[in-house]
């Protein structure tokens, strides 16, 4: 057997305890599996007494993890601290730069600075991995780079935000409106005191954009995503998508075509026949299409304790096997820019509601908009009263282009009868 | 960028064909992934003339693929003809032991002989990969293998069989028999001319074998499979099933316990909110839980030419990358042998279907005989008239042991009032 693989963890959180059970845990299990010893060399965190239940062994602590990623006596290191900038971006900069592998959960980070730093570890001839960072237990990242390698990949999807969807699926099970399951999620602890990384789409977004780049071989573009949140989505939208055969689910969805590459992160409404109709509550699940491959689907937990870390020790893994290929599936010199296919030129249909003043003519009006725009509408329900004489009415319109549908809507939500911000979701057939 | 990797491809029927295509469609995509390219060095078929369409280049051809497996100048052997002895055998031994890496489609042979041709291969210092033996185009070895890693793997389960699938999917949609949709699949191509190895269970147990070795580190026990395939559901099962809450699915079902491995495919009933429960048509799902992942489920085309080649290729990429390490997650010698948890000591609940005379007593003397064995009855239904005095009568019993349950239906059997031997499917919860 090899050396011992020396990891060096930034971060004792959940992942990082996380980290440090399995480490213990599966000490003989990984060994054999991985040819060599994997040995906590060193640990850091910012409160050193609040760790002492986790068994860190012999593990060196160090007050500052620069320093530890420095260490030439560290072979790896992992950065489970978060955040895009500040203290995780310096310790991956430091270990890269010291010839160390790294091994990250931190979606934030790769997606801002994802190509820069697999340059500068192909530069150091060491390894960048992220398993953890996108869908938490599913090996995605390792299936699409190697998994489907043989593919050139068409079409990446999928739910990567369990506190949307967990949320989505509350609303859908006991009819109740957002701002009121959102409190109950923060309650349970499956929702952020703040909540606006996941449900305004941006956790979904560094997601999307990291699948993009290992996907088509291009540059992570974060900044390229369309991003929309779900805070617009009402118990009503619901209840219409149930009634017209759709459901409601908040996806990241890229797409290479000629003329550029499509990300966007939106809520959208998907037939109940299509593969991540079904996925209920903080399960997450990608769909993969490729030339020679169809369709493939992968579904598990995307985060929790054993989840995240059961991805940053595979990682780990990996380099002590000596897996050193680039981070994207192709060089990082080799990927090209992500040139983004403008959101205002996709094609769909689209759900549209809007709260109106009942009287006549409102029909006439709105249908005039949409018209004028060169949209067309497929149906329209309208029925029920809201509060004194306002009523619901929603359309489902025929495949129109974006920028049109927009325009139209810019113009129906300054109509005098239509008194609250019109709600489009867009339709996704796969 | 290194050296060519030199290919020699035995075999170019349905998956060879595909592997031509992808190496010369995905030429510059498939080098740059690599890092290395990927070069068709030769090729060797039965019938040189049926293959002019495809694009093999300057690829030598070899009338004798085992001449082409002991060639200095082929790096890695790709096997796809087939079949568990014979000439695949010869050539992957030869491979093997002439210091190549070996890639194989070839279920039956991984599950006859992979635990000899792991420590071959590891002797030699060169890579055994079959990710294309199981489940297609889904990379389901490489996630156990690598992506889940870090785990205890407990359980592992799924639909392992295209044609079986198919022909219960069809059976549920059109509610017709099950030699009716058998033989439109044959005429449709789904199902072969000589159906056994698929519905008889030989097939999915060859894959489930392959499975529990690398999830559980176990030498690869084909013959301890429990086999049964699906020529006893009937029309009515189905119906049933569909009745009381539950899909028929053909399983493969392997679990990691304490008193040995079970590894067994037959059809069971599965709770319709189960993950495999919606796989419909030819597709293949695998379930795993870890003791870190809980719950993971990949879905995707178990068989055909895309999904098969592009299992291939992958692996080819892996061994062009440098991966050689152990074909079932550690060294063939550490693998354990494979101690086969005995069926007869399953417990679980149970349909039992009979068909009986319709006369005073026949209640009672069926219940007796279970009561006798220790197997209590949850519920019966009894209703309608099959044909002339006689009647169906389904049974669901209370967990059971599997022995007990047997001996109780062999009783069953012999009355005088039952008139064909009774149908049970098991009752599997996840």
């Amino acid at each position: 057997m090899k050396e011992p693989l020396r990891i060096g963890l930034a971060g004792l959180g959940t992942v990082g305890g996380g980290v440090v059970e399995i480490l213990d845990r599966h000490r003989e299990l990984l060994a054999a599996r991985c040819g060599r010893p994997l040995v906590l060399a060193g640990v850091s965190a910012r409160h050193r007494d609040r760790h002492r239940k986790l068994k860190i062994g012999k593990a060196e602590w160090y007050d500052n993890p620069v320093k530890m990623a420095a260490d030439p006596g560290i072979d790896v290191v992992v950065e489970v601290i978060g955040g895009e900038d500040g203290i995780a971006k310096t310790i991956a900069e430091t270990a890269l730069q010291s010839g160390k592998s790294l091994v990250t959960a931190n979606k934030a980070l790769i997606a801002h600075h994802g190509t820069r730093l697999a340059r500068m570890a192909e530069k150091n001839g060491v390894a960048l991995r992220f398993e953890a960072a996108v869908a938490g237990g599913v090996p995605i990242i390792k299936s699409l780079r190697e998994g489907l390698v043989a593919n050139q990949l068409v079409e990446v999807y999928g739910i990567l935000n369990g506190t949307c969807n967990y949320i989505l699926t509350q609303m859908e099970m006991t009819g109740r409106d957002f701002n009121d399951v959102l409190a109950e999620a923060q309650e349970l602890g499956y929702a952020e005191a703040d909540p606006s990384f996941d449900i305004d789409g941006i956790d979904t977004a560094h997601k999307l954009a990291i699948l993009a780049s290992v996907s088509f071989g291009v540059e992570v573009n974060f900044a390229g995503v369309h991003i929309e949140g779900l805070r617009h989505i009402s118990a009503e939208d619901i209840a219409y998508a149930h009634e017209l055969g759709y459901r409601i689910k908040l996806l990241g969805i890229t797409r290479f075509g000629a003329e550029g590459i499509e990300q966007r992160v939106h809520p959208c409404m998907v037939e109940i026949d299509t593969p991540v109709a079904h996925v209920e509550g903080a399960f997450n699940a990608i769909v993969a299409q490729g030339d020679a491959v169809e369709r493939t689907v992968f579904e598990g937990p995307g985060a929790g304790r054993g989840p995240t870390a059961s991805a940053v020790v595979a990682d780990i893994v990996d380099i002590g096997r000596g897996d050193l290929s680039p981070a994207f599936s192709v060089p990082a010199k080799s990927l090209k820019p992500c040139e983004t296919y403008p959101m205002a030129e996709r094609r769909g249909a689209n759900y549209v509601r809007l709260l109106v003043v009942d009287e006549p003519g409102v029909i006439a009006k709105v249908a005039a908009a949409l018209r004028d725009a060169n949209v067309s509408i497929e149906s329209i329900i309208q029925r029920g009263q809201a509060e004194g004489d306002l009523v619901s009415m929603v359309m489902i319109t025929h495949e129109a282009r974006e920028g049109n549908m927009i325009q139209a809507l810019e113009k129906i939500g300054r109509l005098k009868t239509v008194v609250e911000p019109p709600t489009m979701i867009r339709i996704v057939t796969f």
